[in-house]
């Protein structure tokens, strides 16, 4: 759990010699194909084939073997059985390569003993100060070296104009379909990379090494799991920190799907909603469906994000625009109001149409397509817009109604070109990608374009979150292991700036009745005991007690108790003023097997634990990130409409989760979890009642 | 509300006479439009072009006026200025037309004036016997005759073969562009209508009429509101009674796009979870996006729905295999594991693939071709599925390799071809084209295929539901008017079979004592007044009170109800047995202002309200899809998990939801709401513990 290791990885994306052993004559075979591809990609560097049994392989000088090689090695690709990978690999050491990319199967994917080749395989490795891609991959590809040590098919065929795009995927399979796709949109992502079983370099390191590589501008990845999650999460921030976008598709969501992952890969599928909420915060921007990833990775390379989620919709016909405003509400883009003068002019111009947004100029704009540039031009203008979707139906389909139309947007943009366009509109490929080169997005899906649009807008508004590795956590509380009780863990978390109640433990029904009189309102009364978790269980939680009662009935508690749990070891009783009106938050912080520490909130109460209404971040995080939480909770209007009282006041909820959070963060390393369970959050405060605090480290055991 | 009327929309839809008023000269005007895909489609009848200025138009004889033809006329076309239309509507009813195609705007769209002229055109046309399309609509297309009164641009460029199609827009525009985008797929519907501002015909109608119409088998609608609730739920009905699919794209689902749609069409759009739920309820299916529709439309066309919802995935990779997963699950396919004995069979001849479903045969088949077929035989034969989805990346992108694949399925499809194939492949349009034309689903992205398979699947099942007309609430009790208190509203929902506790109204101390005493359990005290609603409001509720002590609280609780409310009638006290355990269920009885009578149903508390846990569906149903929107309740699971004692008798509380659901047909005309709130649902039966009435019938209003 130590970050993402981009060192040395160059030696694998970019090296300036590569020796392929196993080197094949036949093309089609997966020791012939990079050979191949080197060719036609035009590698600059020095390429050694390996094969002891010919002097030349598809026209290189062939080697016998990685000794004789007659200068200083890079990189080597391993394409033999496995008993002869492990060989190849010090030989090429030998030589100096400190790179390795292993086509070979039969590894950890293939069971114990494939484990434990595997193990020798990067011990080796890691001896040498060697970086290694797989084993079991499909390679590796730059296209601005040339550099192909890939036996993927989708090397073949027609490239399209490269785009600074990186594809990274665990499945060799299906990062080259997601080539294949953006090649058809006229796109040949420059750096692809497949990490099979990620024996060292995985998806995390790979995101890490292209946020600082100028040849990337977008990272599109395809997981089934994720081997180190904090690294993981950690290569998303360095991506964001460059302004890089990370495009995700990550499967495994459903059970079955998981259960398909795990037995594929081997890598940890998580639990989804977690992946899902932490990837969010990170910054990462997970695609649906593969072909939304496709729609937004083009849409950022072609135009970039957009600066907010005001949304304006031009519209044909007025059902599109209907259909287009129900996409926007569902991603979160909103449509602002035409002013009515504006609304107004335009009326007065085209009496059928309908212009406070969605803008319907109607089919008159097909014998007056200045109506069209005019009303553009206004919601731009007047608007208060960030983006501008369009359904242009067919009426585009000739490349003659086509130019005519970019000109006049094009027109009514001028002074505007911060703004981002896209057309829902059917026509051929040849008159969509005039629109495209112009950085106008089109999809014949009017929801589609909408989607393409919230995702620019949602990545626009990530890559301006401020840094979460800004959050300074040092200061927190660290546990020493004692905070067994609920006063204990009370106390821990006071110094954290949480707050409790003026709660005292006493030892005896005088002092009980000394603390209830001096509180003077009806007190809570609680065992305190180490031993017994659940204390309202076997009763040893009294509420509403009047203070002159006291005494009596905490004598009575105790008694209770200590019958019905006679082993348990009791401290003494809390005594508390009962807490009032409030709306209760159950916040935990915990160790998510994948992610480290992370914090969690939701309403309290039986329902909504089922309606799963809850909220999850990688701890540490701020307090604007924690008030995000509490307000994208479906419970949220509980915390304003069930009591009488006035509002509860949620941002000292916020404040408590975001403190709670750094002690997460600060305690890792011996937490198991921590449930205050509930914080009340009263009018001006909240309190925690309840806390209870586990640890992961075995020697606290109990 | 009287179901959709079918009557005389042949004359609108299929006549053999077609007379335009307003014809013209140029066919690129709307007047001259027609006439000239009239002749492309070749038109088998007689087209009588009307115009005073010429003798002759686009090379068809022409007539001064409706007068000057020389036979009988079953349609008139009418494209000339609304002050000229009512005129031509009426000599054509001379003529004998029974049906009207208005194209000309300016109606009801247009402001209170064009609503009035709108209403003259009705009545006319009603007067005379006349079925009317429009005003303000594109028009109307069927293929068999070649009859095209439409000016719609989707009519020119190529066709495409016909299929049988009905497509039916409320916009023209995107019932156009549905229509282009099926041509794209090679598919020309054989019937389109655009049904403008429904002033006569609607969206109800038109969908009966092809339910009835021999030249359609699946029908594509593109809504934004709906002009009459319970006909169009009748047309629903019709269609699937005929085995028809229908597949909706009705948008105004959010708030926005809600009022855009109202704004713009007039029709109302409901609430959206009402239509939701009864359009399923009926069948229809409800495509999220325009592609979705294109793709089941098309599925539905070429291959038609699927048996069951069980599915296999084959693929190339594991990571498509997973992302199969996840989506399937997310559309309610399951995935059958398959027998391990064949899986041990398939893993000896393919040691790297894994087959327990997803079937990942990996990239050896692209070596062995005979893979496929073996793993894709053994799902068939071993499986249990109804369908099985396949990933194949772009290694048919071949007419060669397709040409080899399609045998290889069809040899394994041999004794199952009742079972549906759907292939994920990126490859050329030509390509494709050739496995769809075998009845093999393709696209290009994964998800896609899966929910395509998901709808043919839902689909399947829907058209095999009994039909909803069968349920007979003849002998549901009516309202009178009297069931005003608690205790008679129980009294007339027990005719219907609902049951009560056993309580009685007294009206002294002494009474009280006496049932209680005879009850001999501890009793709940309700007073009993028509003119107070929220009785426990005012301490109008004892519960838990011991029969010896029942009298003096009856007495004491009649004293505060009357000292809180001086003015309302006390008729006495209720005593009950206290109910005991049991699960909590809201139940109503309600006026949807959409579609009629509708009945709800939800978990007890306030979370669940803001959680929107509440299952709707028009009345009346059956006790199968009364327990189904019982166990469709996310809450659900409370009915078995919150209680201690034996599980909550579910069965009994659908039983009263469809005895409900029965009262609520019978009464629709005086109901307004009929809430049970709550239904207790106890270990061996469910009883109502409250219930409301109200009236929408004036003259019964309190």
């Amino acid at each position: 759990m130590s970050g993402p290791r981009v060192e040395g990885i160059d030696a694998v994306l970019s090296p300036r010699s590569v020796a392929i052993v196993g080197a094949s004559a036949d093309p089609a075979r997966i020791g012939g194909r990079p050979i191949r591809y080197y060719k036609q990609a035009g590698f600059a560097g020095a390429l050694y084939p390996i094969n002891p049994n010919r002097a030349e392989i598809q026209g290189l000088k062939a080697y016998p073997s990685l000794a004789d090689i007659p200068d200083g090695l890079d990189c080597v690709v391993v394409a033999v059985p496995p008993e002869l990978a492990l060989p190849a690999l010090e030989q090429a050491a030998a030589k100096g390569a400190r790179g390795a990319v292993i086509f070979t199967a039969n590894y950890a994917e293939a069971g114990p003993e494939g484990v434990l080749r595997q193990q020798e395989l990067v011990a080796s490795a890691r001896a040498k100060g060697m970086r290694l891609l797989g084993p079991n991959c499909l390679g590796v590809y730059n296209a601005a070296s040339g550099h192909a040590a890939n036996f993927g098919s989708f090397l073949e065929g027609e490239r399209a104009p490269d785009a600074p795009i990186g594809i990274i995927g665990q499945s060799g399979a299906y990062a080259s379909y997601i080539h294949v796709l953006l090649r058809k949109r006229g796109l040949d992502a420059a750096r692809w990379l497949a990490t099979g079983n990620e024996a060292d370099i995985t998806v995390a390191d790979a995101i890490a090494h292209m946020a600082d590589d100028d040849g990337v501008k977008v990272i599109a990845a395809f997981l089934e799991g994720v081997r180190d999650g904090p690294a993981f999460l950690d290569a998303l921030e360095m991506a964001r920190a460059a302004g890089k976008p990370v495009v995700l598709l990550k499967v495994g969501r459903s059970e079955t799907g998981a259960d398909a992952a795990r037995s594929h890969t081997g890598a940890m599928a998580g639990d989804d909603q977690v992946f899902d909420a932490v990837v969010r915060q990170m910054g990462g921007y997970r695609a649906r469906t593969t072909e939304e990833l496709i729609d937004v990775v083009e849409a950022l390379i072609r135009r970039g994000p957009v600066a907010g989620n005001r949304l304006g919709v031009l519209t044909i016909s007025g059902g599109a625009g209907v259909l287009m405003a129900d996409a926007a509400e569902a991603v979160g883009l909103e449509l602002p109001y035409m002013p009515e003068a504006t609304q107004a002019r335009l009326k007065a111009e085209n009496p059928l149409g309908s212009f406070s947004n969605p803008v319907d100029f109607t089919a008159q704009a097909m014998n007056d397509l200045s109506l069209v540039g005019r009303a553009l031009r206004a919601i731009l203008e007047d608007g208060d817009v960030d983006a501008v979707a369009g359904f242009f139906m067919t009426w585009i389909a000739s490349p003659v109604m086509g130019e005519r139309l970019q000109a006049v947007i094009a027109e009514a943009m001028q002074g505007y070109e911060d703004r981002t366009i896209a057309l829902a509109v059917s026509a051929p490929d040849e008159v969509l990608a005039a629109y495209r080169a112009k950085g106008i997005i089109v999809n014949a899906d009017p929801s589609r374009v909408v989607v393409t649009l919230g995702a620019l807008a949602w990545i626009g508004h990530a890559l301006k979150k401020p840094k979460r590795s800004a959050i300074d956590f040092s200061a927190a509380p660290r546990l020493t292991g004692e905070e067994r009780s609920d006063a204990t863990a009370k106390a821990f978390l006071a110094q954290a700036g949480l707050k409790a109640l003026p709660e005292e433990v006493v030892r005896t029904p005088e002092e009980v009745a000394d603390v209830a009189a001096r509180l003077g309102v009806p007190v809570a009364l609680k065992v305190v005991s180490p031993d017994i978790v659940r204390k309202s269980e076997v009763g040893g939680v009294l509420l509403h007690v009047a203070p002159e009662a006291a005494a009596a009935r905490a004598r009575a508690m105790v008694a209770a108790v200590a019958a019905a749990r006679p082993r348990a070891e009791i401290e003494g009783v809390l005594v508390a003023p009962m807490a009032g009106w409030g709306g209760e938050l159950v916040m935990t912080a915990q160790m998510d097997e994948l992610f480290g520490p992370v914090v969690t909130v939701g309403l309290g109460g039986p329902f909504v634990e089922l309606h799963q209404d809850v909220a999850f971040r990688a701890a540490p995080i701020d307090e604007t990130e924690a008030l995000a939480m509490i307000d994208g909770l479906r419970g949220r209007p509980l915390l304003d409409r069930l009591f009488d009282r006035p509002f509860a006041d949620v941002e000292a909820a916020a404040k408590a989760l975001a403190a709670l959070s750094r002690v997460a963060a600060a305690n890792a390393e011996h937490m198991e979890a921590i449930e205050i369970h509930p914080l009340l959050v009263r009018a001006s405060d909240a309190v925690m009642l309840d806390v209870l605090i586990t640890y992961h480290d075995p020697q606290w055991h109990i």
